[in-house]
């Protein structure tokens, strides 16, 4: 059963890909257009010149309350010279927008005029010709250009274009863009109980979030029914789409490198392959082709890799065949904290954590690779790593085009170090109290925050560090590690770390001992984190040597997947905290208490963010929802333990 | 028929007006939240944190196409020590994205075996735990926090929702709005033949322009029908409004400063009036009111008004009402090349266009009233004028907040000078061709244009300036006032001037002698322009003075402004060029042939907008289409007919 590689023969460089593509439809990828009402035409654009059917005003106006007069009739008039005029003969009261009657064109302000009686009125000031008046076409002249074509619609255009008479335009018609998912491990629909979901099958998801990127281009999708892993079955509906009414089809592999190579045969057989692969990174495999005049795009189906192919190729044609700019993202100026090797002759778009920490903005990478849809959804920008370099070094500065406002960015609170469940539930009582005030986290242990603090890459960090040499938490690793930084510890709380094991405990694991067991496997957390540490305090006291437990090796980096690797059955133990175990519907063998305490730098309690996470620390709301976790002990919440000040 | 005026005791500048409205309305303005399908949820804001149900992978998935093993099967294979494993006890095949088989923990590339034969195959290299599989979990975690509550969705996290099995999120619902347009002045539709709407009435186009603004914030419109200026019927419907489903109330005036009254009382008869008046420019007669806790806004009535009092209160509050930030707005630094006097205590809304000349961004004002809907459809921008200044003096830099994108701006070609027909028909062409230049242009005369050109602050000026000394154009006025800029004079068209009268000629106008003539009301086109030097050029030569006109004194800016002037009745006769005539079917007598050239700095000919033009104008279409207005003489279009270096 030997698999017929996919080999990538002629990988272009994006920019050449790109070329390739707009030299391929345009000109000429025409999409049509339509006559619609005017009241839906907000947001489209103009397929020809629109010229004004009425003048506006249509009729000189009156511009004041007050009377209407032949100007050339008040000449004359002044304080000492009073002039008479007679209402319904000479002077007319007219209101703002009244037509002004035939023979006049001024209007004097009713203020500046005294009505004597109903045959008198007595004005002291003469008018000049059209003053107070809106004269005929003075905003819009009819048959005049209102707007050019291809030119976009905004909310005040529809205003205009009512008041100049015209009640229909032509626009530009929405491309229509149908998406196939392919992949026979594809199922449509999330089961009712999610983790019932059968291993090897995945839920589709892919065409959902190209669905929504195209629906905020401002063009329609249609979604495909799922088709399995078959060139002849993608290559019939390939056929179907293009002679049908599609502006563009999209076919998204399944997630393995196999199904991609359908589609690009399906393109093969139906139409032409102009370009098989890209030499960036997500969004490689990349199948650029055509049938007929239809553009037919291969999606890789890594969800990142799908996001960057759409982004990079498929948006802006969608945005070209509707005569529209593609909006230009904001980009700003980052430093990455450490350094990011990076392949030669490979173009990465590397999502990162943005936030200010004083004045600069930090990036912290996300998970690299493709499969990963978090990396996207928690990104805040994307920094593109140029194909001729190997790579970003620590402190280096690069652009970054944002995801997210840089609002939001500017009130991020930056937490690096150890996780914490509490945290989540932080960030969460962050977003609600303030709305503004953001909370990003990176796990990298407790002494990888103590580090970022050092580094002052970040605004706080979780951490639990058992100094075992005197049972005490964080306080003699600060003064060790951070001797000359102000910084204040508080603690978040107390909690029970164990053993974290299957369901009912099948391997009768009970401490740290049954470890060492034959067919115990265990799962370890990284080296530096607060959980090592007190595990290998507890594995030394216990007199147990490292190389006695099998999988000491297999590091997690959190709790919860810590907790997962056992539901998982991938080990049978795990260090962590309770609520870990909990979530999951785990057993838990407690091993300690230990404190868990938030490391921040003096220089931030002005951080208005900073400081309103620390009124929610201190809060009952806070405490009760983290002590329904489970495993919490919350008397110390929000108490300053230690500063060094 | 005196009429009770509206007076603004307790005006309120904007800040302190914006404060009351939040105070009066955050926090507690909640619209409540629904629950919807996850596909349907790109956009909208989430009520509550959304934590996975599933992990992501849910299996320990290959990563790779090739062979499942037990890591420690393979332990001490190399080279010189070769290992077989057995096909389905010791490897298993998989593809990338199948699950692990029981029992292995690691995949080996397909690359990197050697299948022997059914019962063999054959590996030099030993596999360690986990390698090129996806762990469980190494996405998503179940029960993990996804997203905090009041996270906008992206299209990414609807990717990301379905991967963690969440098929259905509780968003904020969409604000409600209901829009009340009144006046009796206005009319609900446009009519078939929309030149027979009789003087006074209106096209109701407020709502729309509202309407769609409401729409582009995610919130719901609804359009209330049109109800007349009685205060007993808005307040019944305001009555409505607040009991019903609705979240706001906007109560639009008529453009009469009366109507704007009606909407007051009705508030302050129904609830409560907490703002009357603010001190801004458009936008002064604004009601800020609450029925209950229901915002309601008493809308002013001139288009203008109504939008800069929407984006000023009406949408900020329903950002706050979604829990969603506000679009910021770009801002960029421009000039103004005139003095803008403006009220001391008003701050003011300056509409203005905006081109990029050389290095710097010249924001030209445009017409300064509310009623002017043009001046938002044309801006590119809007200059906030303080309140504690007078003005902005001729050549101040200030902000301009954006209306269009950049990009636009800086491949506009400004021009300032004369009107002529023909450049609607170059700004619409120059759009087909490039799609992404723009032709902006303002209407001051040749002089002016001249001036313009002089002072640097447009790319080029159409002028037909006639030398009466010896009947040549523009060149002298050229030397005598650009003496030191490298200038370029480009023949766009010759075309007719004469007289522009009433359809069938009703006073037998026969020629400039006529206009002296008692009952004959001419109208003027202002000092500078080539058309008035023209005018009074002819005027000399028939031996006629100014004083004997009737109507000398009153000017206007363009040809069809002077056109729409003859064709309303304000005026028996004006001069302008054959085309203006033409589009209103009025009649024409010829007075005079003339050059109407553009004017172009040298070093603008680098600007590639401007090559374009001149494209442009040489093509044998755009000749076609100037032609087809009637009155053109195209034979030199696009020649260079001087230049002074």
């Amino acid at each position: 059963m030997t698999h017929k590689r996919n080999i990538y023969l002629k990988m272009k460089p994006l920019k050449e890909a790109r070329n390739i593509m707009f030299d391929a439809f345009l000109p000429g990828l025409e999409v049509g257009c339509e006559t619609i009402a005017v009241t839906d035409a907000a947001g489209r654009v103009l397929a020809k010149p629109v010229f004004a059917a009425l003048s506006a005003p249509h009729f000189n106006a009156a511009a004041m309350d007050g009377i209407a007069v032949a100007a050339e009739k008040t000449y004359g008039a002044g304080e000492t010279t009073p002039k008479r005029l007679v209402p319904g003969k000479d002077a007319f009261f007219v209101n703002t927008g009244h037509a002004m009657p035939e023979g006049t064109n001024a209007v004097i302000m009713i203020e500046d005029v005294h009505v004597k009686d109903d045959e008198s009125i007595i004005i002291e000031a003469p008018a000049f010709p059209w003053q107070y008046v809106r004269r005929i076409g003075e905003d819009i002249v009819a048959t005049q250009l209102l707007f050019p074509r291809f030119h976009t619609l905004t909310p005040a255009c529809i205003g205009a274009l009512i008041t100049a008479g015209v009640s229909a335009v032509s626009v530009i018609r929405k491309p229509r863009i149908l998406v196939i998912p392919t992949g026979s491990e594809l199922i449509n629909e999330i089961p009712a109980a999610p983790d019932t979901l059968a291993p090897g099958r995945v839920i589709e998801s892919n065409s959902h979030m190209l669905s929504a990127m195209i629906t905020q281009c401002g063009a329609e999708c249609l979604r495909h029914p799922i088709i399995r892993d078959d060139s002849a079955l993608i290559r019939d509906a390939l056929k179907n789409a293009a002679s049908g009414s599609f502006d563009m089809v999209l076919v998204i592999g399944g997630s393995s490198a196999g199904s991609e190579d359908f589609a690009r045969k399906a393109i093969d057989e139906t139409g032409k392959v102009l370009v098989h692969g890209v030499t960036i990174m997500p969004g490689k495999p990349v199948v650029i082709g055509a049938i007929d005049k239809t553009p037919v795009f291969g999606i890789p189906g890594y969800p990142v890799s799908a996001f960057i192919a759409f982004e990079q190729f498929v948006r802006p044609l969608i945005y070209a065949a509707m005569h529209k700019k593609e909006p230009e993202g904001k980009n700003i100026s980052v430093t990455l904290p450490r350094k990011v090797p990076s392949r030669l002759g490979i173009e990465e778009f590397l999502r990162v954590k943005i936030a200010k920490v004083e004045n600069q903005f930090i990036a912290n990478p996300l998970p690299r690779g493709a499969g990963t849809i978090t990396s996207i959804t928690e990104a805040d920008g994307i920094v593109r790593i140029d194909a001729n370099t190997e790579g970003i070094a620590a402190g280096d500065s690069i652009s970054a085009r944002l995801l997210r406002d840089i609002r939001d960015i500017e009130n991020t609170i930056m937490a690096v170090g150890s996780h914490d469940n509490s945290i989540d539930i932080l960030a969460d009582m962050l977003r609600e109290k303030s709305q503004t005030y953001r909370l990003s986290s990176s796990h990298v242990g407790s002494m990888g925050g103590l580090m970022a603090v050092k580094k002052g890459i970040c605004h706080m960090a979780g951490t639990h560090l058992l100094d075992t040499t005197n049972g005490t938490y964080n306080i003699s690793y600060i003064k060790r590690h951070l001797p000359d930084t102000r910084v204040r510890l508080v603690r978040l709380a107390e909690r029970e770390q164990g053993l974290i094991v299957a369901k009912s405990n099948p391997k009768k694991i009970g401490g740290i001992r049954d470890l060492a067991r034959p067919g115990v496997t265990f799962i370890n957390r990284q080296k530096g984190s607060g959980t090592r540490i007190l595990f290998d305090y507890h594995l030394k006291r216990a007199g147990i040597s490292p190389s006695d437990i099998t999988g000491y090796g297999d590091e997690e980096f959190t709790h919860m997947a810590v907790a997962v690797a056992v539901l998982g059955g991938n080990a049978d133990a795990g260090m962590g905290i309770f609520a870990a175990a909990r979530a999951l519907g785990l057993d838990f063998i407690p091993v300690a208490k230990e404190s868990y305490d938030l490391l921040i730098p003096e220089r931030f309690f002005d951080f208005p963010p900073i400081r309103t996470l620390l009124e929610i620390i201190g809060s009952d709301d806070f405490i009760q929802r983290v002590s329904s976790l489970g495993g919490y002990h919350m008397e110390k919440a929000g108490k300053t333990i230690w500063r060094n000040s």
